[in-house]
């Protein structure tokens, strides 16, 4: 059956009872032939804590000491989880990040993976021991605990999965990637394949199910990754398919999907602001003028659209960057605005940005047009508009954000019968 | 001034606050011109949950998993403590078990220091770099983390000043080591300086300030270890001394203790049971069939009284073990009682052990008669006595120790004015 790489995240690992339940599906994949690694998050809640400690002890820390400390979450659950699977009489031990070893950059707090040895640990998964491995943390070149960033689990087990040369298994509190978010729209649908490409647009788009980063990582080593359930029965009959998949979503190769759809899902996102400079002189630099500076305060500026004035001297620029980056933009603008001559500027944080998302679009016409349709329909104003080759997204007023995915989700045959 | 080993325990660094003021207390040593290793423990509280999940998660455990997990508590003490110092201005970095290595033998839940590699950490110490080691962690033969049982900080921090040739301060909630436990007598002072072996003898019979294994290795390799407290106040004007000692209790040679006591000191332990064994043959090799079953159970047994019958066929035994072995040590006789002939056991768990303790007493006499008229004076039966060179003993009912600690301090002369 091969190698099996199963994640599971700090919901799933939140007190012994669940940590249980996670043996149980690790026990199921044993038992079918797998030779099986698990990547398991701290316990939730934990993390929280321990952040918590470390802007208490300073508000500004030093990254090498945050890491030490944050770490430490992951290194319990590996042990508990250990434990748990010997007493149940699965051969199993707990590896930390510098065990593996897992080599990051030297980049503390946001490490990135370099090089993964899984000599020892395939050696040992041949034999039939478990390899639970400690998530979200590696060590650097320095050679000190690093930590991936939140959320860095999933790219832990992505990772770790492209050196076994894996499947790799997410376990979530969700069973799968829905059509839409089904909190809004309850005729969502669960996704069976979808492809990479599509995956990271939902994923940086805010349909939270994965970490951006665990997806690039999988398309780049083509790492099979599945989206499944911790909370569904381990030993439900429907757990393994037939082709050796089980019940969640799985995010493949584009040529692995058989049947493509036009629009796999509408995704949506709170986390944006609107900024507008108004009469801004319109000449050549000026752009750069702008966002250089941006760019160099660490600000990304995600939807732009620029218009010129009537009389062709002045222009009016609207972009998009993260919520929590308003202030610092607002700052930066504040500095410059003197010297570009800039009269006014405006900003919004009721804005909401939707989008349709489709390998489909590619080979499709009219699919946009679809879209400002549907909105129309609602009365619903478009603020700005970005496409890329498989997404059309808007920014919309944030009072409008369920109506505009609900009448979309309609809109592309996305409800369920 | 030389190189100091800090060591603070759970409650010390119980909170963010509470580690605020170790850095205090290290900051003003660092001021004083020390080079500076602090040893932590685990937070208070967090050991006992991380010891509870493993046993949640299975009544018995692989060690080596139990280590992994338990450890992580002094881990994110050590990292918090170097974030705390560095807000406060003094350069300092977090050194788990494995980094600095801390190499011990291979018996996890309890392994003892083998090999302190101290080279980088004195290194940065002369660069000004205060080290903030993780306590009750190192490393083992199989390159997992070991852990070195409870109260293993105190272990830690001596086998490091050992490493450093540096003195240890051991930092407690109490601001040192007294003639008698000052809860129960109001007049009990406070011992500038005691001897290894007094503290040997005072640890071991439950004057819990230090562990017994920290005295030892300071013994053995004549490191100066001081008893002071954590919450007096880090600036107050006492807390250095003329001659660089603390306000604490210094223990130290016998040698540099230059007004010798008598008796140092009146222990105390609640912690034993006495057996007695009735109308057992009075014949060779009867001893060691007693005590040969018990020592394999890995049942310490303390105290030994044997008297012969008036017709000398047949002799009472008397003998007092640690309380929680009580039930297994009348098993392990049940066993082989009809084998020796044993007429009758009895027991019981209403005991105490008093001790007066003091190198003194190995040159003079009548240390102990004292002992005796004092406790007589109080109509206190004595069930057992053991005398060692530095140390006398006896077994009375338990309703009396207080009475007999009382009885004794005076008698010594040890209360104060």
């Amino acid at each position: 059956m091969g190698r099996l790489v199963m994640k599971f995240g700090g919901t799933s690992v939140a007190d012994i009872d669940r940590i249980r339940n996670v043996a149980r599906h690790v026990e199921r994949e044993v038992k079918a032939g797998h030779e099986v690694a698990v990547v398991v998050s701290a316990m939730s809640g934990t993390t929280d804590r321990l952040v918590g400690w470390c802007r208490e002890a300073a508000p500004i820390h030093d990254a090498r000491e945050y890491d030490a400390v944050v770490a430490s979450g992951e290194t319990v659950t590996a042990g508990l989880l250990a434990i748990t699977l010997q007493e149940m009489g699965i051969p199993a031990r707990s590896w930390a990040g510098w065990q593996v070893p897992i080599r990051t950059d030297g980049v503390h707090g946001s490490a990135r993976i370099q090089e993964i040895d899984g000599t020892e640990i395939r050696k040992r998964m041949e034999q039939g021991q478990v390899a639970v491995i400690a998530g979200f943390q590696g060590i650097g070149p320095d050679k000190r605990i690093t930590t991936l960033g939140r959320g860095g689990s999933d790219t832990s087990a992505v990772a770790i999965a492209a050196a076994l040369e894996a499947r790799c298994d997410i376990y979530t509190d969700v069973d799968g990637v829905y059509t839409t978010d089904p909190r809004i729209v309850s005729k969502a649908q669960k996704v069976d394949r979808v492809s990479y490409e599509e995956m990271l647009e939902m994923a940086s788009l805010g349909a939270k199910v994965l970490q951006t980063r665990s997806v690039e990582l999988a398309m780049v080593y083509r790492v099979p990754l599945q989206v499944r359930s911790s909370f569904e029965a381990p030993d439900s009959p429907n757990q393994n398919r037939p082709d050796g998949t089980g019940p969640g979503t799985l995010v493949c190769d584009e040529e692995d999907i058989v049947e493509q759809q036009v629009v796999t899902g509408i995704a949506y996102t709170k986390d944006e602001a609107k900024v507008s400079i108004r009469k801004v002189k319109d000449q050549p630099g000026v752009s750069a003028a702008i966002f250089g500076p941006l760019a160099e305060a660490d600000i990304s500026v995600d939807m732009i659209v620029q218009n010129v004035s009537m009389d062709g001297t002045t222009a009016n620029i609207t972009f998009t960057v993260a919520r929590k980056d308003l202030k610092k933009t607002i700052d930066v603008l504040d500095a410059i605005k003197a010297r570009l001559g800039i009269h006014e500027v405006t900003h919004s944080a009721d804005v909401a940005k939707v989008s349709v998302v489709g390998i489909g679009m590619r080979s499709h016409a009219g699919v946009a047009a679809r879209m400002f349709k549907a909105l129309a329909e609602k009365s619903i104003n478009i603020q700005a508009i970005t496409t890329s080759e498989i997404k059309t997204s808007v920014l919309i007023d944030e009072a409008y954000t369920e109506l505009a995915v609900r009448a979309l989700h309609t809109a592309y045959g996305l409800d369920k019968a």
